[in-house]
């Protein structure tokens, strides 16, 4: 049974890390540790925590930047972070930010907060038990949270 | 009981690191180390050293970004850096910017700068000695300084 | 025989992936171990652990950043990942993104996908086989997708 | 005696090397290592050689960055790798820049110059050897070059 | 007699390396090692597989990158790297970049990307036979390629 780490933060306004946990343990046995963090800036660290101090084979970081320019920055930071904590572990860290502006209003932001953490929940899980079944979707156009876009037709 | 580092700036217009002081020692017994330096950019590596060199299991790192574009791209720098030195020493380190446009005149920036500086303060007493009460506010959009915007309603 | 990793993304519109691994196999006798993850932010990591868990000599990392402000970021921080993953392995990366907006239409994109796909395989055919051939093509205004620019003209 | 390595440009269009080392001599008995490397873009690798093989406690590395888009560019790669090579040696590098747009005209511009270099050789001979001093002045909006702007008023 | 590596790109309009290493062998005995990778993101490994794996003293990494948006980000990401490729082997890389829109037409072009690499190339020999001379030319106001500016005058 393959240990999973969430780790979400009290910024966000939807509680992305329980959908994320609620969606892996329809689909599969894992153990999931959990941690929540102020915001997404600490989310590189934190996951990084998880994978060397818990044993975490996978970790999922969830977070909801806001719409102001500074939070761009914020959330481009973290996303560094998050990239550089995968190189030093050698472990997959799946980011899943929804930008609070994605959507047009709160009735969506919770649906596409919910959706997305959900959709990477099951990437988590693929990736995990079913390595082949993600090289049959390469190229197809996957989108997390709205409808899947497609591949391209000629 | 915990060692916390607590390193801010010469070119900051608040003694936001007394005020982080202050109420970390009115929340919790802790051993608390400072450190001050010129500006946001030099604090990357105070940081890392109150870890590596001083033992702190913890750090507050704050500062005040100027307004001016040049003083943005030195946040960006800096935050950065936080994050780095974060994922090398495994280590928290609680980053508190207010960026001096935040606010409308001085009298709100004082108070944004001590507000903030308090509320981070109190995350870090809640990371250290409750993480558990960190995971029930996951997702309640919780904001440091200005009023917290609390979750979507659907 | 050499090993070749190369890893792709579900998110992408076109399987780039088969597209390369077809191409190298035209050209030259190789072990290709090949991956898919969900974006381009997926990359660094799995072609970090393709060369250091697999023994792969050099790595193709394709993607098909979005057209959107965001997707732009993604890229910009895929790419940051890559070059850094290569310093840490001290081992080739060749990163092969087409931005969906690069192409007029869906047609376009296609073609673009396939033939940049296969131009950089070839590049990798030569650096494995024949770096000298590289030295002869410098400062010749080479492109991959799209026409040869050719070197500027006194 | 502390051993102090002082790094600059060529491209700079005034010695700042030669007026922070003035400064310092002033205040301090120290040791100094100069080095001039081509552009800002080489200070991060000679000041860390300035540590790791020299044995600088503490490194000035000074800069005018030009006023064209591409030299904030160069600056801001390089003061990313200012403080990646600070976090590299857990050693204090204090950056001095100044961009050549912060001044009206050339007059303004040596004054600056001069000014700065002076300015923050002086924050180094504090935090060399009474770093209590950098506590005291903690949130007193000090500036380098311009007037210090003083703390924010209620 | 020391060895000097040299990277440059089969995407540039022009032959730098073959110009950078004339300039070198007029003006010093070295040991130059070449190799030629296809765009400006792939010179960064490629000039610490020369140092580590060679044994270069010091590198010339040469570049033009284009003049598109998506090109200026790719010679961003490419000098983040040739900076962090120097941090990680305490040796100098010199980035010899043109961009394709410095020059107003392919004449100029052709001159200054012959120039730069030139006069880069003598700023090799100098940093590895008269360091010294370096340190008099502080603050002079160098460029390469174009005319250089001078000293402000006050």
């Amino acid at each position: 049974m393959p240990t999973i780490g969430v780790v979400d933060t009290t910024f966000a306004r939807f509680n992305m890390g329980k959908a994320a946990i609620d969606e892996i343990q329809q689909n599969m046995s894992a153990k999931i540790i959990r941690r929540t963090v102020p915001g997404v800036k600490d989310l590189p660290v934190a996951a990084k925590k998880l994978i060397e101090e818990e044993g975490c084979e996978i970790v999922m970081a969830l977070g909801m930047p806001g719409s102001k320019e500074q939070d761009k920055i914020c959330a481009h930071e973290a996303s560094t972070g998050i990239i550089q904590a995968q190189l030093m572990t050698n472990t997959h860290i799946i980011e899943v930010f929804v930008h609070e502006d994605e959507a047009r209003d709160e009735n969506e932001l919770v649906f596409l907060m919910d959706q997305r953490s959900r959709e990477h929940a099951l990437n988590v899980v693929k990736m995990l038990s079913r390595p082949e079944k993600m090289i049959k979707e390469a190229g197809t156009g996957q989108r997390q949270g709205f409808e899947d876009v497609g591949p391209a037709r000629m």
